[in-house]
């Protein structure tokens, strides 16, 4: 079973496009778990325990966890490892924007797919296919491409204008038609710009979104999935990460978690 | 004193424009080394040791450290460590291409200044000034930018052609001339490309490059020199990997790498 194969299963099970994102932030925690010994796992571990029914996916972002050094990343894999052993029909996603030229490559997939074991990675597409040729050629995990991300200045350089089209528009066509022999490329593409996803979904109708942007970044959930939808009403899998696992910081944050990824789950699937 | 008065400092006082990548692929230890407790930083530590005095800078790439998970990462923290403490005038560069948007970069700053200390760390661009805020207002660490990158495919997108100026020249402009306010940007242009390296020149008299991509890779030191420094002469540091820290792979393996390094050093510093 391939990563898009996976994933599909996992939003027909859950009847959910909602992907959490595990983005522990230290400061953010309830009190009552900052002095344990991982906290950022004793976290997550709550969180997913109360969302799994709810999700496609889970996308720690590796930040959060660098940020605590060598501890850190031991509570990212203990996380991974929660996950794959607990719930293995969800597919997990390490938000790590990686990339470097061909064999160093092979250092960072070692982290990615043995070590930590994950269904799939986000990466960075600056240094073109040939430095990403390792990752390509993993044919059952999932490779995440920023295309056009959510952040207000991302049009810096993505939105430069090359002839008719603009440079997000370049990557997408590229990794769609010339880097997914494997069919194990994915876009990330952010909510903050409905019009810009709703260009690359015209332009390719088989590929599949990351979309993060929603909640506290500002993205609207109705024109998100309006912009995103495939022909068959799917084709996109939605993030939000804060808004949810941070909807309390009392002891009943995770049941507060849980009713927030309802309300957005059911949000989005009204819209389709 | 700033990332760059630090680098201009080394490089007069070791009379060294040579970088050295501390890459310690584990395939490739003197097997002496290999099951000792941590391999990876032994290996360093010699290196360093045989070679503090011929060199302007150190860096270790992270994906060779992530690939053996938090142990790893502790490993590249002993090296910094150590570094730091024994040659505090030699400059470190984390070679870690890292990029996110604006808060979550917090957790990559953690991670590179607070955890590992390092003084300077390489970027990924693509998503805009307003992304690396975060890194841009530390005055006093180095921001090193990739370009122009190194591999044989760097030209997919890099090269792009808009109106009279490809993409590598823009992002070379933006940061030298937008993203600098605090003089703490630098480049990354691979010395796989002499014709770009001269024209990134020409356009920007004043900005230091790290150059990659001589040895292994191909690059000729020569036609390197030739096209990289400035009108004193200056302005740039190039990497060597492989080529020195693999110099042997038996027990002299530092003391060949000295003498490798010294070759590389008097080799750039005749073409001056």
């Amino acid at each position: 079973m391939n990563f898009l194969q996976k994933l599909n299963r996992a939003i027909e099970t859950n009847n959910s496009f909602l992907c959490v994102g595990l983005d522990p932030d230290y400061s953010k925690l309830p009190s009552h778990l900052k002095n344990l010994q991982y906290p950022l796992f004793e976290f997550n571990k709550q969180i997913i325990d109360s969302t799994h029914d709810l999700v496609c996916g889970y996308k720690p972002n590796s930040a959060f966890y660098e940020a605590w050094g060598h501890e850190g990343i031991y509570q990212l894999k203990l996380t991974f490892d929660y996950l794959h052993q607990k719930y293995p029909h969800i597919p997990t996603i390490l938000d790590a924007k990686r990339a470097d030229i061909g064999n160093t490559n092979l250092g960072y997939i070692q982290f990615a797919f043995e070590y930590l074991g994950v269904d799939s990675i986000t990466l960075n597409p600056y240094l073109g296919k040939e430095a990403m040729q390792p990752f390509l050629s993993y044919k059952n995990r999932g490779l995440f491409f920023l295309c056009k991300s959510s952040n207000p200045g991302s049009g810096e350089f993505q939105d430069i204008t090359i002839g008719e089209r603009k440079l997000y528009q370049i990557i997408a066509q590229q990794v769609s038609q010339n880097w997914n022999q494997n069919n194990n490329c994915l876009l990330v593409v952010g909510a903050t710009y409905p019009r810009e996803l709703a260009d690359i979904r015209q332009l390719l109708p088989n590929m599949t979104f990351l979309i993060p942007g929603v909640g506290s970044q500002g993205g609207d959930i109705q024109q998100t999935v309006n912009a995103a939808k495939n022909s068959d009403g799917k084709g996109f899998i939605i993030n939000s990460s804060r808004n949810i696992i941070f909807a309390s910081n009392e002891k009943d944050f995770a049941q507060a978690a849980r009713q927030r990824a309802i309300e957005v789950r059911d949000s989005i699937n009204s819209c389709l």
